[in-house]
């Protein structure tokens, strides 16, 4: 297989934009990455496109085509890929192997979500679709139940507490304030997110990432053809996919799919935990940033509260994580966010991120989940990007 | 790039089914796949799966993961991929990248539906989403009220007659009454089309396909693993993809992508639409294969109404198309269908199709489609298989 590089990168901005639809947000996204990879649009051959909400009220259950035709792309093969919350990670992953094989020497990887003007409550059922909904969305499970129990008996288990859990947002704010694409650009203070709203015992409000349109887009070739366009193209080191499956130990602090897509992926690309400077992780819920800590290798099980609270994982420690805002402060805009976690290891491994710069960034590692089932992630992606 | 063969094949029983779940009809399915492929499971390593109507009505949205799961086969990197009515090609399409790049030996291809039990105004609104929605569904457009349209210009533009359209829905309700998986058994007349509820003018119910449940499995290989287990493979020769594009004549009776991705097709296997013996088209509606037969080059341009008039189409014809019944008779559950093609192929170039057997059948060709926009479709895929 031909090694593949990621040429260019482009996002929309985040947040609640009811002003904008699928067209508006993808053009911006799409355009600044054929902007930043300084390529004629012609010489993309195929798209893959993350994509969740569609067929709920009404969406276009394709939106890849349509982004593409409205920049004058049309023809090529555009496939929507969808893999809950994970789905952008697996069409980047799809894009890889388009080039990978030779079938290709171009191809896009992106992924898109329009959230808002769909009602909260259709959201959070069509969400709960990415669970096995025959078996537990009828029970009344919903994300932030979910996470609140492994919270819970996270703490139970590791001692963990709840000021540790409030860094973990805290942390997210700061970095997202020093993004301009970032939904949220205010920091906010353990205080205040203790006196947030309730949502599930012990999740206040900004424990959990927001609901949020926009899109963000990859462009991949291989190294040769890059060598065209740059000078600093980044690698893709490796990018393992895994699902979970029915875990034995019932341990609902711990992850099995991240456990063995990393160990895959950290083996594929010849490094250890240790030698990544950087990671984008699925922050859906502080508690989960905590728990990927553990099992992508950044500290011991049950260190995640201490790795956190010594300030290791804040930009200028040991291993920044979730330096764009991460989910919980960037924003979640669902199908998109796999690529947006690319698009922030890209600009790091470039070296400009400007104010929230890590310095001296050679490696970085993107971790996405998608879905929940009988206690254990759906679908788990992570990519290991290098200078 | 790897040659990659179908080792094994499965397809649930397709029609309205609504005392079985996503489970019985995935199950079924990949169990009759993997006794045919006579491959243990844990041989397969990664999975793609066809699905469109997820997140409606609280659907699952991975239900690929939780089939898979439910057989035994977790942790393996499981996708779902989407394109309106053609998700199942792009998943087969997929799967053979998985395996043609040499990333993976083994990959199932699948796709699943699950329509009853749901509103079918809902289940209308959503397939209105494979179509531009922005621009096109907030018209009021739906499929029938499109392929009427194409079917009024055609008759127009082409002489093409009334009972030359009722004559594909007797073939493929006859050809559906001698395949046991099919929907409809029953063989109906032109007077029973003619006298069918007016759905849209001039297509009455019978020139429509229906809803339908079902589940259809593909197990790919290498050529040298298969050899372990069989000593007829079927060889894909080759499978293209394409995107409608806005097209300059604005003619609605033909559709570019199956031109161009049919002409690539051909090209890649080194043969012409003459070597073809038996075909799968996407017949949701009966003025569809009349037009298919014209794109993919089995007649000229106007001349699809003649091929079925003169009986060239039907099993012992010249060119036999829809044997399997087609989504007209044995049924179209959307993500499901472009698998279900591929296994009617497999069959008949085995040998295997019994009384609806095309005889000396060597070289098939599926076709798929799906969405519409702006009068064209939205995605098309073409593959050739020979024994």
């Amino acid at each position: 297989m031909r090694e593949v590089v990621v040429l260019g990168i482009g996002m929309s901005q985040f947040g609640k934009q009811p002003e904008k639809g699928i067209r508006e947000l993808g053009e911006e996204a799409l355009y600044n990455a054929l902007i930043d990879a300084e390529i004629d649009k012609k010489k993309i051959q195929i798209a893959f496109c993350g994509y969740v909400l569609g067929s709920l009220n009404g969406q276009e259950v394709c939106p890849g085509q349509i982004v593409l035709r409205e920049l004058g792309i049309g023809e090529i093969p555009v496939l929507r890929v969808e893999n809950g919350c994970a789905s952008a990670s697996f069409a980047f992953k799809e894009a890889w192997r388009a080039v990978a094989s030779g079938e290709y020497d171009v191809a896009v990887g992106m992924g898109i979500e329009k959230m808002t003007g769909l009602g909260k409550g259709a959201i959070l059922k069509a969400m709960g679709g990415g669970s096995d909904f025959e078996l537990e969305g009828n029970l009344g499970l919903t994300f932030p139940g979910v996470f609140a129990m492994i919270a819970r008996r996270h703490m139970h288990e590791y001692g963990t507490t709840m000021k540790q859990l409030a860094m973990v947002a805290v942390k997210n704010r700061k970095n997202g304030s020093l993004n301009q694409k970032s939904q949220f650009r205010e920091v906010v203070t353990i205080e205040d997110i203790e006196n947030a709203k309730m949502i599930a015992h012990p999740l206040t409000l900004n424990h959990c990432c927001p609901f949020s349109d926009g899109c963000a887009v990859a462009i991949l070739t291989t190294k040769e053809i890059a060598r065209k366009y740059t000078t600093e193209p980044i690698f893709i080191a490796s990018s393992v996919q895994k699902s979970g499956t029915y875990t034995d130990s019932l341990d609902i602090t711990r992850f099995e799919p991240t456990i063995k897509a990393s160990a895959e992926a950290y083996k594929l690309a010849g490094i250890g935990p240790e030698d990544i400077n950087l990671a984008e992780v699925h922050d859906c819920f502080t508690i989960a940033e905590i728990i990927h800590y553990e099992d992508l290798g950044f500290c011991k099980k049950g260190e995640g509260g201490m790795l956190i609270e010594n300030g290791a994982t804040q930009i200028g420690g040991r291993i920044p994580v979730s330096t764009s805002g991460g989910l919980l402060s960037k924003g979640h805009p669902l199908g998109a966010t796999g690529v947006a976690q690319i698009v922030e290891i890209v600009e790091q491994l470039r070296g400009k991120s400007g104010p929230r710069q890590v310095s001296n960034a050679k490696v970085g590692l993107a971790h996405c989940l998608g879905g929940f089932m009988h206690g254990d992630v759906c679908s788990c992606s992570v990519t290991i990007l290098k200078k």
